[in-house]
């Protein structure tokens, strides 16, 4: 019998989840059965999505229950195989929520090459946010080439594939990012043509100045006030491809509207939605794409690798909403 | 010579346009040159775009100048003609401002005939109200046969004709209005399934009623509270044609964003600005469609005519905002 630690909520976060919403037990790890796999999980993909899942009511996945093991993305290693297709040592990626073992049925299941790229990149650039970076920019934002692109969040997970793959089409890419490092990163390691330091600077006025003729898509992961800003700086018929609100996520009060949003209607402009999950069918389109710019060196990805296992998921995650980490975070739960 | 009332606007209006904010003058009408007209004004049109066109700054369109006649569509008879193309007693519609007589430039004045339609209607249903309600279901809505679509300002000049595009595409249709009687005329008159009186019901929660499977378009004339009770409600793929925010114009302070834009996410859903203008090459198209309509009896128009002249200018147009007005507002000049 092997032990499992796990991380479960047991109560609905209000604001910034805490350690008290979550209980760490340790429960003896499952056998798979047929058409299951046991997972060793090595590392787990922290993201600003996961906030809310912690919360009651509907959206584009169920909540997390009270008393289930945290929901997670992850990738690990096959101890136990109850089926053909997986053997023990297989490396595979999946919903292997906050736990050091996982029972998982093999659908949904996919595996990684280790050889190919590190274990933690196929959570990032290789994983769920370069896929979401891929199609939000290329089809929700229907880039075209040599456009204007800015991108919040710009070193984060999504957004720093998102800046390389614009990048990549010939666009002029502005990032936003926190601090004078993820800034200088996004310019040196990234290649953006330039990134606004949102701590120290007026986007809103700096996009002006990066931007001259407007901005043709905008990224958005952060919402609140730099969405505003970049709104007053639509060119004519711009996208707003809407990945996610992280400055917004913790809050208690009502969340703040784009004030500015009758840029939409002056720009002959458009703010969509999405769940990358609607384009599961193309993923391996995506997939590929990516492997092979990663292959030339044409897309880069930086992990963030917090140590410290299931036991510190929760001051972990809060690094999201700090802006503490930087590129993909993702936390460490074995040695590979 | 010929006196002619004019209304110019001689300051920016902070919140309400007040009577203060515009001169009244008389001067001579002035003869047409070459390729012009004198158009002596009948009716004008009164629209909730006006008061954007009275604040300084980047638009769609520039502002007005301090010092020149208020901008506005009119429609009105051909006294005196530079052209060959228009003769003495041709109506017309154009953009004529508020004043008695309008010396214009052939081009963009378009011929109309009043024995096919009453002329206050070629500032409804059959002119610029109703191009914007054509395209902005039509196009920017993407509407589907089948679907459900909500229509704020449901029995205002550009929300009449929504709802019945809508219904004469075998749509079920929710209206918001304000006031019972409003309410009454969206279904009886318009063909409304439902219409939801925003005075004195829960939007909300009524729009919830009204449409169990979500609103696949919300077309958006008012924005504020309930933009958000219609993001509160979408379905999966909804469109959110963006028209107008009349709740906000004439906002001293910020405007109110829609706090419930993350449903946009969770939906897959978009929000799309537009201006009518980007159409005019399909204009005729428009127009041939809509006239069929109203001579099969199957696109119904009800106009506001107030009577005073330019010199009531100011506190006619302010009845958009208070919702005093029922239908498409005009203003006459003068008797046809």
């Amino acid at each position: 019998m092997t032990d499992n630690r796990q991380c479960k909520l047991i109560a609905r976060p209000q604001g910034q989840a805490k350690r008290g919403d979550f209980a760490f037990e340790t429960a003896p790890a499952e056998r798979p059965g047929e058409g299951e796999v046991l997972v060793k999980v090595l590392y787990l993909s922290l993201d600003p999505a996961m906030r809310g899942w912690m919360n009651e009511g509907k959206s584009y996945i169920p909540p997390v229950q009270l008393g289930e093991v945290m929901r997670a993305g992850g990738v690990g290693v096959v101890v136990e195989s109850g089926d053909p297709g997986f053997a023990p040592g297989d490396h595979v990626v999946g919903m292997t929520g906050v736990q050091e073992y996982a029972r998982l049925p093999v659908k949904g299941l996919n595996k990684v090459d280790p050889r190919f790229a590190p274990l933690p990149t196929y959570l990032g650039a290789l994983g769920m946010p370069g896929l979401t970076a891929y199609f939000g920019i290329l089809e929700v934002g229907a880039l075209k080439d040599g456009e204007t692109v800015v991108v919040s969040g710009a070193t984060g997970a999504v957004g720093q594939v998102v800046g390389q793959i614009a990048r990549i089409k010939n666009c002029r890419v502005i990032g936003i990012a926190g601090g004078p490092d993820k800034c200088r990163a996004a310019v040196e390691e990234f290649g953006y043509d330039a990134c606004v330091d949102y701590k120290s600077e007026d986007v809103r006025l700096k996009l002006r100045e990066h931007c001259p003729k407007g901005i043709d898509v905008y990224f958005d992961n952060v919402g609140g006030e730099i969405l505003d800003a970049a709104l007053a700086n639509l060119a004519r018929g711009a996208r707003v491809p809407i990945c996610g609100a992280i400055s917004q996520y913790n809050n208690t009060g009502p969340m703040r509207g784009p004030a500015n949003y009758m840029s939409l209607l002056v720009n002959r402009a458009r703010m969509e939605g999405f769940v990358v999950f609607d384009f599961a069918a193309r993923y391996g389109e995506a997939i590929q794409a990516m492997a092979g710019w990663v292959a030339q060196g044409r897309l880069k990805h930086r992990e963030d690798i917090e140590e410290g296992g299931v036991d510190a998921f929760p001051e972990v995650l809060n690094k999201l909403f700090t802006g503490e980490n930087f590129g993909k975070l993702v936390l460490k739960v074995a040695e590979a």
